[in-house]
């Protein structure tokens, strides 16, 4: 076991895309465990987009910002090295809020023990994770999709949105995906079974979405915000339902976030737009948990990681993300 | 009874505020009733901020725009002086899409009598009439408030603002209203009951509410959009409701319509956004019509009509919606 511990402190707030001079990447000695605390060993990052709010200095959220100075804050997955506590021994797997380091200290509050034998780690960060629990809850419980309804999701090939949809397939929805490029689209189609995917990079999604859902939106599952939900908001069905789950291509802006303009729409359409917050459902995870993981078993559910390894590459691979050169659920691999 | 009627014609889409050359004044000779038909000489047009929307060039609202050349359209009350409709006799009292002009040909469809012997006619234009029911079923059937809730209403001292505010009280709320100048402020709080107001041109809107609503706003009934809908979507209480009914501050807009930009607080608060369309209300209206009736005859709730007299003051009087030079319900009285 080394002792020294490498990690990510945010030492300023990133204007637009994070930079490498944004963090320190720093070296800390390691020291023993005190009571009731563990070592963990972190094997997997989770690089998700929330993780951008989380830099700035932000008053009304859901979470306070990473104070400057302090280790980036990201879900990750690893062993157990050494434990002064009860509910936790050497050797087990668990998952948590540990930071973008080699190693984290934690007193367990939040931490989960994880079974690597049932499936690869990586996937308790995707679908058996985080995303997996904001896919399952945020379209069945927010977002309602009946049998036969159109069910629209952007940021469709990430992490979050390639699940909503494959969630909604499996419910009985039709399926139409937004992502960027034609690499993606033809996943979503060719490898998930969406029924069409609109690549926003090419032509007018809402005249796209016009021809491909006729009979307007039923539900809209919006990971992305900007000109992608005002295009969706206006091809609603009556009654819809939008379920907010994020905004990525707002949260690089240096200016004010772009409102959704069409947001009337709301009221011709007689539509409801929800927030959803995965914290809401941690008490509800096994319900989401043990029906993924049965719908991978049964081969109904697909998931893809994209694995970058090399701690040292967090600032560059975390814009991924934001670039949309990620592909699938991203990770990154500490060594 | 005279043989010709005066009419305001749209023949221009507006750019910002309407003016009087986006209009014909015309006159028209009348003619004898058809089989089917009723006459009707309008007493009261009602002037409300939806006409805006119908001079537009809008593909996507829940109601066509108002053609070029055709009569503008308006909810309207009057008398019945001619008929040869089975179900309306002459000197029956009825109110409609009559629009804005001094008679009215109707085959019946969407016309509703009423007795003036319950109520002067313009109530049947406000509290008992389409801001009545927009308020009542926007305010309970969308915003749901529970008793100890903090509701906040914005263009309080509005015709819908109004009525939301003192129902909210009635239903058990601490009710705080958002309007334009000292006048109106002192009428929501001396005499309309509500627990506060804020005076959206002095200082800042948030401020005043995280003063005034320390644990959240439960309920937003809005009205107004742009910076007020902003400025509130930063207080909301957890599991907020915000009900969209208008966006008076958007309407006039020669750019694009400004959308919220913190919508992404429906996450944070977990909270939802929806529309009310008064039109699905319709089949239900007795039920807002006897409470509202019931209620004022009670003294529970105060209703205020600004009555201005002369049909050819339209576009004039019906700017005053706009620069909040109303005071109360505002209503034009033909002659």
């Amino acid at each position: 076991m080394t002792a020294t511990n490498r990690q990510f402190r945010l030492i300023r707030r990133p204007q637009g895309a994070v930079q490498a001079a944004d963090f320190d990447f720093a070296t800390e000695a390691l020291r023993d465990v005190q009571d009731g605390e563990v070592l963990v060993q972190v094997h997997y990052i989770s690089l998700d987009p929330a993780m951008r709010g989380w830099m700035n200095e932000s008053k009304e959220s859901y979470m306070p910002p990473v104070a400057l100075g302090d280790v980036m804050r990201a879900i990750a997955a690893g062993k157990v090295v050494a434990s002064k506590h009860p509910n936790f021994a050497v050797g087990d797997h668990v998952t948590g809020l540990l930071g973008v380091q080699e190693y984290a200290y934690s007193n367990g509050q939040g931490l989960t023990k994880v079974d690597p034998s049932l499936a690869p780690l990586p996937l308790f960060l995707g679908a058996l994770g985080m995303p997996g629990l904001t896919a399952y809850f945020g379209l069945l419980d927010v977002g309602q999709p009946k049998a036969g309804d159109t069910v629209v999701v952007s940021g469709a090939a990430g992490a979050v949105g390639a699940l909503v949809g494959q969630i909604a397939k499996i419910n009985g929805a039709r399926v139409i995906g937004i992502a960027g490029g034609a690499d993606k689209v033809r996943y979503l189609t060719e490898e998930l079974g969406f029924d069409a995917a609109i690549d926003y990079k090419q032509g007018n999604v809402a005249e796209a979405l016009k021809a491909l859902a006729p009979n307007g939106v039923d539900v809209f599952f919006d990971n992305v915000g900007g000109a992608i939900l005002d295009a969706v908001l206006m091809r609603l069905a009556h009654g819809a339902r939008i379920v907010i789950c994020g905004a990525i291509s707002q949260y690089n802006n240096k200016e004010a976030m772009q409102g959704p303009a069409n947001y009337l729409q709301l009221l011709v359409k007689r539509a409801t737009m929800r927030g959803v917050m995965v914290a809401d459902y941690y008490p509800r995870a096994m319900e989401a948990i043990t029906a993924m993981g049965g719908w991978i078993a049964a081969g109904k559910l697909k998931t893809r990681e994209h694995v970058v390894t090399g701690i040292e590459t967090f600032p560059d691979t975390f814009n991924k993300l934001f670039s949309g050169d990620n592909n699938g659920k991203l990770v990154l691999k500490v060594a």
